[in-house]
C-alpha cells in the first residue's frame, strides 16, 4: 500500500492522517479476539487505571500474541511509514490503549517525543505512531484531539506530570497549547472501527475522558528509524523494544492466514 | 417569537432544540459585559470549582444585574417556553455555567428534575432549561451531551453524588445510561455564541471537561409553571427563586435598550 501525493501533502501540512476503514471488520474482529485473553494476564505490561482495576494500556503485544506479531509487520501500517520516513524502521512500542465505558480518564496535552527523548535518549523526533481503531471512535468516547500543524515548530517545552494520570507524562504547558491552538484550531481523530490514524512524534495531542457507555480501544504501533534508535535503556523493554532489526512487511492478507490456520479441518 | 410546527415536533420527539444564533453578537457582548463584574463578587451565589478558585456557576443573576433582570423576560426565551408549556411560568433559577479553559470539570449523567423533586419538592417534571451560549460551544470546550428521547420514559432512577463535582448532583446509574444510549445514541449541543438550547426536566445529559484553551460560558434560565411550584424550601433562594409571579415577556429589543441608556449624551 502506498499513500497518494495528496495524502503525503496533507501529512506534511497537518502532521496527521486519518484513513477510514483501512482494516476490515473481519480483521478487527481477529485483533479483538487476540487481545481479549491478554487483558486478563497478570503482566507488568498491562497498565491499569489510576483508581481502579481496568487495564488502560496493554503493551508488548507482539511478544505476547502471534496475531500482533504479524500486525506489527502489516503492509497497510508499515508501507505508509516506510514511504514517509524513507529508511529502515524498528518496532519501538506495541500497545492497545483502552478507554473503558464511563471510566477512561483524560490525557493532558503532550507529544510523544518528549518521552522518547527524556526517557529513552532518542536523538530526533522521527518516530511515527500508527493507530488502528478497534472500536468506533466518536466525539463521545475519548478520541484523540490534535493541534494540526503543531509539528512544524519542532518540540515544544515539556514538563513531567506524574499526578494527572496513571502513567507519567511529559506535558506541554497551557500557554504553548493556547498559542498553537489559536493559530491552527483543534481537530479530533474520529472514525469507524478499522480506521487508521498516523501522526508524528512532536504532534501535540490530548484526549478527553470517556463519558459514554461504549468502550474505546485503539491499537498503537510506534516505529522509529533504526539509525535514530534509543540511547538510554532505563524504561522496561515493553515501553521501548530493543530489537533494532529492520521491519520487513508481510503480505496484505497476513492477518487472515491466522484464522484459516486455526479453523477446524 | 414562535416556534414552527417542525421545531415543536422535534422538541416532542428528541426532547431538545438547538436554535443557532438566536441572539446577536451585540446582545451576547452586552450579556458578557454585565456578567464580568458579577464574577468578581464575594457572593455565596458564585459557586467555585472543586479544586480551585475559578467561578463555575454564578447564580441569582437577575437579582444582581439589570441586564439579566431583563434577560429572564426576553421574548426569544419566554415565548417558546410559554408556547411549549401553555401556562404561566415563574423564574426558578438564573445562572451562567462557566467551564474555564483547561480547568472546567466533567458533569456526570443526570437530569435536572431529580434535583428539583428531591431538593425542592417540585411535583411534576415540567420545567424547561433555556440556554444561551455566551461563547462558541464546540466538541472541545465542554458541550452538553444528551441522550435524545430520554425524556419519553419519564424520570430515571437517580442517586445523590456528592464526590464527583463541586456541586451535589443526583446522577443516573450507568446501566440506565447504557440502555437509553444504545437505543437513541448521543448528541452534543454545539453552536456559535448566541445559540439557544432548550431542553426539559427529565432529559438525561452530561458534559465532558474543557481541555481546550477556550472558556465556555452558558447562560441558563430555568422556568417552571406557577401551578407546579416548589413545595420544599431547604435550598437557598438563588438555587430556586420564590417569586412565583408569572413572567411577562418584554419587547424583542429589551437588551439593546440598556446600552443606549448607558451611552454618553
Amino acid at each position: 500500500m502506498r499513500l497518494g501525493d495528496d495524502l503525503l501533502t496533507r501529512f506534511t501540512d497537518t502532521g496527521l492522517l486519518v484513513l477510514p476503514k483501512l482494516f476490515s471488520q473481519r480483521e478487527v474482529d481477529l485483533l479483538c479476539a487476540a487481545l481479549q485473553p491478554l487483558l486478563a494476564e497478570d503482566d507488568p505490561a498491562n497498565i491499569r487505571e489510576k483508581g481502579g482495576g481496568a487495564v488502560r494500556t496493554a503493551m508488548g503485544l507482539h511478544l505476547r500474541s502471534p496475531v500482533f506479531a504479524r500486525l506489527v509487520r502489516h503492509p497497510r501500517l508499515i508501507g505508509p511509514a516506510l514511504q514517509i520516513l524513507g529508511r529502515d524502521l524498528y518496532v519501538q512500542q506495541v500497545k492497545v490503549n483502552i478507554k473503558e465505558a464511563f471510566e477512561g480518564e483524560a490525557w493532558q496535552w503532550h507529544y510523544d517525543f518528549a518521552t522518547h527523548r527524556h526517557e529513552d535518549g532518542v536523538p530526533a523526533p522521527l518516530a511515527l505512531n500508527l493507530h488502528i481503531f478497534l472500536d468506533d471512535v466518536t466525539e463521545f468516547n475519548g478520541p484523540l484531539y490534535f493541534i494540526p500543524g503543531s509539528h512544524r515548530e519542532g518540540p515544544a517545552p515539556a514538563t513531567l506530570d506524574t499526578a494527572s494520570t496513571s502513567y507519567p507524562l511529559w506535558v506541554v504547558d497551557r500557554k504553548t497549547v493556547a498559542r498553537l491552538a489559536s493559530r491552527n484550531g483543534l481537530v479530533s481523530a474520529t472514525g469507524p472501527r478499522g480506521t487508521v490514524l498516523i501522526f508524528g512524534d512532536v504532534m501535540v495531542h490530548a484526549s478527553p475522558p470517556n463519558l459514554s457507555p461504549w468502550s474505546r480501544r485503539i491499537f498503537s504501533l510506534i516505529v522509529n528509524p533504526t539509525d535514530n534508535r534509543q540511547t538510554r535503556f532505563q524504561r522496561p523493554d515493553y515501553k521501548h523494544h530493543r530489537d533494532f532489526n529492520p521491519i520487513v512487511p508481510l503480505e496484505d492478507d497476513c492477518l487472515e492466514i491466522d484464522e484459516e490456520a486455526l479453523a477446524p479441518h
